[in-house]
């Protein structure tokens, strides 16, 4: 798994942590990433204080490659993200000018008011690009390796579009997965260790389809994918043997 | 928000990271926290790494009351969980034999044989207690402020049954909607920036429906219900007066 930039996540807001609101962005994030030869290490989400926010981000964006923040960036009171980044940074909060030039330009074009809390949105941490919002107008936001996006799925989606070409691409990690329905996870597992043991460059899951007894998947995942392909075979083979013919898939 | 005992959930499994699976306990364990007065205030995923789980898990027992880790509990090798705990915990792993006699019971109970992979669930760290299992049979940990329980949803809820008993309520936070459909959030911030520099004791959200322009979601949270509520007429009234009539809900 080597030659792969590493990133992380951070979620941020009190509606994730109180069951109001379910986060749509982290699985998407690892999906996209995988695509990308980029591997998500670790994802966090913490409501809305400053202290915390600061803390996790600091955390994050010490130990990877990149941090992709989510939420809290809205022009209402309880939208802190920015003023935790740039404590969290040490740089002060200013107007960004292209930030409000983008914000005045999307809401002219709709003949909508151009109040202070839109303006709200353009307040950047020093030393901030901005990524663009082709969706509601208020860019996001990267700042040294830390990209600062929106919460609403939709909008989050379309800034990470935006800055596609921003991220280094890794080695690929194919995925290959042989699923046993009806097989216990337990019954396959003293033969999952041994191949795994022998092998080398591939990493092998297992992943029960629903407790223990329903059936089991399990995916080899390397950058080589014939080394993916011959793992799954192998294991494809030990299914057999225990009487369940496997069904084949690619996939992460 | 205070008299609450704090939580945070550690999801544990690389496949939640490579966008394979999408995580479903932390939403539900943070719904079930909340209808208990517990406060949910970080979520973390990490991969099956055991240097990384015992560092986040170290981190997230010293700073809240309870910690539930979800995933790593399984027959197979890449279930590492239980030994990433102990590491953490500076305690040596062992054949706990009451989880052991469950899960020959277990078994025995379906004719199915009793194997070295499926006994390898019955591994605890040393002065673990068990989490009964009804799906299963193999059983969730539990030792100093941790819930080490399933990955697998349904089995993790069946688990959070199981220790109903041993979390201790705190005051419930209440909770109280407005929705404007229609109303751009940025158009209602600077009233919302006012009322909640008003109130104590309420916390005030705004969550935008999908972007900006759709709508916008008010929620006040209080462990007084009728300050919750007060809250609430306050921001209707301020919804009234930009001419959209608010629809009302209790919610998280």
């Amino acid at each position: 798994m080597s030659d792969q930039k590493t990133a992380a996540i951070l979620a941020i807001g009190d509606e994730l942590l109180s069951g109001r609101t379910r986060d749509a962005n982290m699985h998407y994030l690892a999906g996209w990433l995988t695509e990308r030869g980029v591997s998500l290490k670790e994802a966090r989400v913490v409501g809305d204080e400053l202290e915390h926010i600061g803390e996790a981000l600091n955390a994050l964006r010490r130990s990877f490659d990149y941090v992709f923040t989510s939420g809290g960036i809205g022009p209402t009171h309880d939208d802190i993200t920015v003023d935790a980044i740039a404590r969290a940074l040490g740089v002060p909060v200013i107007e960004n000018e292209h930030a409000a030039a983008m914000i005045r330009a999307y809401y002219r074009e709709r003949n909508i008011e151009v109040t202070p809390a839109r303006l709200r949105m353009a307040r950047t941490p020093e030393g901030a690009r901005l990524i663009e919002n082709p969706v509601s107008g208020a860019p996001g936001i990267r700042i040294e390796n830390i990209f600062v996006m929106a919460g609403v799925p939709g909008i989050f989606q379309a800034m990470l579009h935006a800055v596609d070409s921003e991220i280094e691409r890794g080695a690929v990690i194919y995925s290959r997965a042989a699923t046993a329905v009806g097989m216990p996870e337990s019954m396959i597992a003293d033969a999952l260790r041994d191949i795994q043991a022998a092998l080398k460059g591939v990493s092998i899951g297992s992943y029960p389809i629903d407790g223990d007894e329903k059936g089991v998947t399990v995916v080899a995942r390397s950058t080589d994918d014939n080394l993916a392909a011959a793992a799954i075979e192998t294991v494809s083979a030990a299914m057999r043997a225990l009487n369940v013919e496997p069904v084949l898939e690619d996939r992460r």
